[in-house]
Parts: structure tokens; C-alpha cells; sequence
């Protein structure tokens, strides 16, 4: 991968990196695209981290469709498919992890301790294997996109981090591999979730400003499903990912699955922005 | 820096890191000539690392004669001074740490706690910003050439990490900018670490391999200086800087000095190989 990517670079062009955990679907896709239009060499990793999941979490049934990710891959005409095993990443003598604060010390980071650092540690790993000039992540992973642009601005990658738009379904449902987990019951549950930041970013227009009562109205909406459990909901910087902020963002357990979303409710939600 | 860096790997270069803290010495500048000949492209960096320092260590008074240094950087004909201020290397909002297990937890790690995360922080940084291919560490600060090749090797930095043979004063001293604090009886105290280390390799070229009876004479040498107070004495491998091996690796403290020298006791002492 280095040596291709140092050819590439040889040759003048730029590399843009898609890191993945694979289970495709039109989320990365459309990274895939913002890269394509971005760089001359889209490069996609796939590679289920062990580092950033927590004990008990799903490492070990989280889907692994390799050939239909290819497929999907070959089609989208990328450059390269970078798809190190466990033991090339993680070789047993590896003791080294990066750690970055702020952005990890809220959230995701109480409730999924050591994640952030998983996170971390193999995006580092890497954004230096593949040599990337620019690297694309999904905005419905917004605290991940803060960490990994504080991450890269820190260690002056000079890697240039971008957080694209989350892909929804037509019913608002954020696409996600972890959907594929959810029953029909559980899916109907789960457009709560859009459902409540939809309704925030209404009162948001309608000229709410409190934070209390827009965080409120959201945990109203997720608690009105009773197949949802709540693990936060709250508004935030999106850099920080401290309040104050816009930012509403949320995770929730629905049976075995935990699901996040978030968006912006000073901006339109994006199925009305549609519609 | 990072823009030259590509303009050189974009013409088919290969560019030589020497990172330093300044206070350039012969040490130093054997680094460079050794980087002049394996790459085409020789960069020094020159930043005194608040982050690698402890409190009440000697960050304020270590030596900075910048225009000297230049002029040493200017005579040998480097390509490119890195020189970085404080608030460009570590702005206020800065979080982000590289930590290096292995090597850093014996020794220099437990006497100098945080220290091996400034350099391995500092390290990661200065790596990516000069895109360099290879690195060259003096072989004197052993411990941190074991640090050092272990995070490049963990993150796949793709950096060669060359460690290069200690220089030393023509009485055996190796050469340190910390040397400059010692009064001439200091100096002369300070023999003791090289002079340990010599007898020590002279046991082990007669025969002896017991690393209880290696270690004892060398305490005994250094403990024969009433000026020198030892923080440690021992003999470990190489890479994981843990017993069994043959580097001998010692730290003292001369005055407020602090002073550290090693040695694969199983080779001849440079000294004796010169005689």
C-alpha cells in the first residue's frame, strides 16, 4: 500500500482515504464519491477494528461481507483496497496507541470507554499506510469526525479531514451496517431517532433557542417508543462536543443494537430539506 | 516544511530527519553526515521539547545558541532547518498524545514519568511534518532509539529509524549538550560512566557473563566518584530495555547534572577500539 502510495505521489496525484469497517452501504458510498471528485486515487480501507470496540460490544458478529463489499468497490472504480488482517495491524509486540483529549471526554467517550483510542490509534495507523492527502468520514459518526480532525490537526498529519453528510433512508432512518441487526419492530422504533431531531430543528425554526427544552422535546420523542432505551441526548459544540451548541446528538439501545444519530437543528432537517 | 517535503518526494527525493533540541555538538553532526549519505534530502530540526522535560528538570536553562547552531547547519550544508516555535508545535488546544508501551516502562521511562510520551508526541509530529523517510537518533540515548523504533514501526510511520554510535571525547565522555553544565571537577567525575562501562567490557571479553557480577563492578566504578549519585545501573536487551542482555545502560547524577551512557558490553569500548 505505502509503496503504491508513494508512486501515486511520485506521479503528482492525490490520495483520498476512505476508512471503513466494511458492511457497506450508500453512506460510504457517497464518500466514496466526495473522494472520487476530490482526489485523483480513492483509496477505501476495510478493516473491523478490534482496538474500538469495548467488551461486550458486537466485534465479533458485526458483519463481514467481503466479496459484496468488493463488488460494490470494483464497480465505484476505486484505486486500491487497503484490507491489512488483524496480525499485520496488530502484531503482538505493538504497544504503542494515541490518545487524544477533548472531544473524547463527553458522550461517546464515558459511555464507550478506550473506543476514542481504538479510533485513534488505527486511524493514525491508517492515514500513514496510505499516505493520505485527504480522508472522508461520515458526519452521522460526528463526534468520531471532531476527534479524528483534532487527532489530525495535532500530530500535523497535514492529512485533510472531512465530515460529509449523513445518508438517510426515505423514512429518515440514518443508514448504518449496525441497521442490519434490527427486526422489523426494531427498525419502526428506531425512526425515532430522526424523528426527534427533525421535530427539534422545527421548534429550532419556529425560534426555540433554550437548550433544556429542545433536549427535552428529543428525549420525549425517543421516550415514546417503549423499545427505546436511552443512553444520551444532548446538545453540543460540534467541535467540543460540549454544550453549548446545536448539535443534537443521541444514542439509543434497541434490543442488542445501539444506534447514534445527530444533526444540527439550526439547519433544516434533510427529508424536509427534500421534500 | 511540509510543502517542500512533497516538492522534494514529488521529484523522486528521499529526505534524512535529524531531530535535535539544538545545542549542536559533534554527536549531532555525525548524524547529519550520516544522513547526508544515505538520502538525498537532509533535514534538522531544531525544538527544545517543553513536553519530554519533567518538572524541575532543566527545560528553562538547557542551552538554545541558535545562531551557532545555524552556522554548524549552514557549514554542513544541510537542506533544511525545522525549526518550530512553541505555539506552532503545541497550540493551546492541543490534546492529542502518543504513548509507546514496551521500551518506555524500565528505566528512563520510571525515572523520568511523562518523559518518553513528550519525545514519542514530538517524534510523531515531526515525522509527519517532514515527510521524512528516515530518522537518525544518537545510539547515546539508547532508550529513546528503542522508543522511537517501536512507535514508527507500531504506527507504520514507513520512517527507517537509524540509531548511530554514540561520539565521545577523546577521554571517553560521550558528548551531550548537558556536558556544558559540568565543572571541570564534574567533568572529571564524569569519566566514571564511561570508565564503568569500559571495564565492563573488558570482564566480558575474558570471559565473564554473570550480569549480577557485570552490574556490580560497574556500581562499584561509578560508586568510587564521591560526586556521583547513581540512578541506575543494569544490563537489558536492546529493544525491550528489560534484563536479560548485554546493554549495559546507566544514569547518574553529577551536581544538578544528570548524565546517562551505555554500552554493549559484549563489543569492544569505542576507546579501546581506537587505541
Amino acid at each position: 500500500m505505502r509503496a503504491l502510495a508513494r508512486e501515486w505521489h511520485v506521479a503528482g496525484e492525490t490520495i483520498g482515504l476512505v476508512p471503513t469497517m466494511g458492511a457497506l452501504h450508500a453512506g460510504h458510498m457517497s464518500l466514496v464519491a466526495v473522494a472520487r471528485a476530490e482526489t485523483s486515487r480513492v483509496v477505501v480501507s476495510i478493516f473491523v477494528n478490534p482496538l474500538q470496540f469495548g467488551a461486550g460490544e458486537d466485534f465479533e458478529r458485526y458483519p463481514r461481507p467481503v466479496e459484496s463489499d468488493l463488488a460494490m468497490l470494483r464497480e465505484a472504480r476505486v484505486d486500491a483496497v487497503y484490507m491489512p488482517d488483524q496480525a499485520t495491524l496488530y502484531p503482538p509486540d505493538l504497544s504503542t496507541r494515541v490518545q487524544v483529549g477533548g472531544p473524547t471526554e463527553t458522550l461517546e467517550g464515558v459511555q464507550r470507554p478506550g473506543h476514542f483510542e481504538g479510533v485513534a490509534t488505527v486511524v493514525t495507523k491508517l492515514f500513514w499506510a496510505t499516505h493520505a492527502d485527504r480522508a472522508y468520514f461520515g458526519q452521522k459518526d460526528a463526534q468520531q469526525v471532531a476527534v479524528v480532525k483534532r487527532l489530525a490537526a495535532d500530530l500535523d498529519s497535514g492529512v485533510e479531514v472531512r465530515g460529509c453528510p449523513t445518508i438517510r433512508d426515505a423514512d429518515g432512518l440514518a443508514v448504518s451496517s449496525r441497521n442490519a441487526y434490527l427486526s422489523p419492530a426494531e427498525r419502526a422504533a428506531a425512526l425515532s431517532l430522526s424523528g426527534s431531531l427533525r421535530t427539534a430543528a422545527k421548534m429550532y425554526a419556529a425560534g426555540e433557542r433554550d437548550a433544556g427544552r429542545l433536549r427535552a422535546r428529543i428525549q420525549e420523542v425517543l421516550a415514546a417508543e417503549p423499545l427505546v432505551r436511552i443512553d444520551y441526548a444532548d446538545l453540543v459544540d460540534p467541535s467540543t462536543f460540549r454544550p453549548p451548541g446545536t448539535l443534537a446528538v443521541l444514542a439509543v439501545r434497541i434490543g442488542k443494537t445501539r444506534l447514534i444519530d445527530n444533526h444540527d437543528v439550526s439547519k433544516p432537517f434533510l427529508a424536509d430539506r427534500n421534500s
